[in-house]
């Protein structure tokens, strides 16, 4: 490691914050001197505990996500933000992190707020999350919450990463609603219905509620089922409860003889290394793809209809053989 | 070819239901034998013309596209309607096929509609979307409306393979909606605001022009602006306009003069080849890293912090040397 690599890690384990934001953004342009830094701060990470926290734009997601800077704040826990956009990659970061609520935090050094959008061509987005969410916690945060706008399988690998994962969802969301439920009871470990006060919360708390009831998993004593809470973040009603049973979970989760957290780091570290080979093997064949001289005539054979991309696909992978 | 896959291309050809469900349903699961059926399908793709429709729960995508479908028979044309679910990765298809707006066209033997909700393990589910496609395709629908719940970026994927891609949005979504505008903005051929007698539709339509306004792109002559439409799908209003513009669009993309055909199909035909690849590698890879003796131990080196995942990928991809 060369000695600006080494310096980056020191500042950075010491919670320097401009040092962190030049290293989160070389991570989202995919700079490669950038894995030396996190290889050396992987160590010092595993200490803070993550939040996740998914939903469909409109449901308050980022009133929540103020409320509960501040009622951390206020309990002294310093904290990192983290806001994953991956339906922005054009946009870059500029965007999540103009947004109305980082403002009110911005001047607190308790705060350090980051949003992310550049996901590259093959799934970096993920990968990226990772390093960020290890950044903030070698720096020393106690407490990451990460973000996501929308919920598609992206968001749903990204939010199943924290220790806890909220969904949050509003009253009345109409038939939609129960297309996504299934795939949301999965990965959920609070419900939050926001903006409890508009028509319909009864009924949505009774669909969650039955769709819970369906699912034999919580027969079991030694398992959580998903508690279902009802907030309006931007009255600050149903945060403090919010708060409280985010404590429960983690109790539930560090409960030793239950083996909770251990099961949940051994899921987390086989997904970030195979976020990790996945990014690395595919931009490798894509590229070689890209880069060989027979790509154009692929490209018009398949539209000419000469050959098919099955067929294709088996002549650059017998090429590129993977021995070992 | 054994005889049996003969067969299901033959029937398919002839535009089969139930040949076309089955093999949808081997696509879904991943059973290979589905390969040689696709192969031997793929010339006989490209006629049908392709409409993407991506937008959150709530926007009232499902009534939109029950009356687009309503006015497509109407006229006479044979559909293929596609609904995928990347949020749903456990529940199948069943949910989503059971939606109520299917039931109206399930006895109409011009609208054939299936879901796909597998989303396999490694980006399978945008793999299996254009196997799909290319089925409805073959079994001579002239149009296929891709509808996907959600903008993250597998739907991104999914909808943008579309010849015409919608992205429907309702009235006044709150911030949200301005964090995702710059990624849907380059997606989107036209907009669809639905619900339109909402609150806040001229806030909305502002918004969206001013953020187009803002793109230089549209300068250049040849190229498409995306229009903004006002619907209330659920009275039918603004559907015989949209289809229009549907049709315009068309018209933009066939004009021989101007090449936009050749470069979609050349797009589409990239991207179907790098996903066919993709998923192949990365589930070989995986696989072989799951059936690893060292497998477990990597794991545990990782919790254990005595290494860190990119150099355990370096290891990895070191000993799995691509040559070629």
């Amino acid at each position: 490691m060369d000695l600006d690599s080494k310096e980056t890690v020191e500042k950075i384990l010491g919670g320097d914050v401009r040092t962190a934001a030049r290293l989160i953004r070389d991570i989202d342009d995919g700079i490669a001197s950038s894995r030396e830094v996190l290889k050396a701060l992987y160590p010092h990470t595993g200490r803070a505990y993550v939040i996740g926290i998914s939903g469909f734009p409109g449901v308050g997601k980022s009133t929540l996500v103020d409320q509960m800077i501040h009622a951390y704040r206020t309990d002294g826990k310093s904290l990192g933000v983290l806001a994953v956009d991956p339906t922005s990659p054009f946009s870059g970061g500029a965007i999540l992190g103009d947004r109305v609520r980082m403002q009110r935090h911005g001047t607190d050094p308790g705060v350090f707020i980051r949003s992310l959008a550049t996901r590259g061509h093959f799934g970096g987005l993920t990968r990226s999350t990772h390093s960020v969410i290890d950044v903030l916690d070698a720096m020393g945060k106690e407490i990451i919450l990460v973000e996501t706008v929308g919920v598609g399988q992206d968001e749903v690998d990204i939010v199943t990463t924290a220790h806890t994962t909220i969904i949050a969802l509003i009253p009345g969301m109409g038939d939609d609603i129960q297309a996504i439920k299934a795939g949301i009871l999965e990965i959920a470990d609070i419900f939050v219905i926001n903006k409890a006060d508009r028509e319909g919360l009864k009924r949505t708390m009774n669909d969650l509620n039955a769709m819970l009831d369906m699912n034999s998993r919580w027969d079991d004593e030694g398992t959580w089922r998903p508690p279902i809470m009802a907030t309006e973040a931007i009255r600050n009603k149903g945060v403090p409860e919010l708060l409280s049973q985010i404590e429960a979970h983690k109790a539930f989760l560090f409960d030793h003889s239950k083996m909770h957290l251990k099961e949940h780091l051994r899921k987390r570290a086989f997904r970030e290394l195979v976020d990790t080979v996945k990014e690395s093997v595919v931009t490798e064949i894509v590229q070689k793809l890209e880069n060989s001289e027979s790509f154009q005539g692929m490209i018009d054979d398949l539209v000419e209809k000469r050959t098919d991309p099955f067929t294709l696909c088996e002549q650059i992978m017998s090429k590129q053989k993977l021995t070992g």
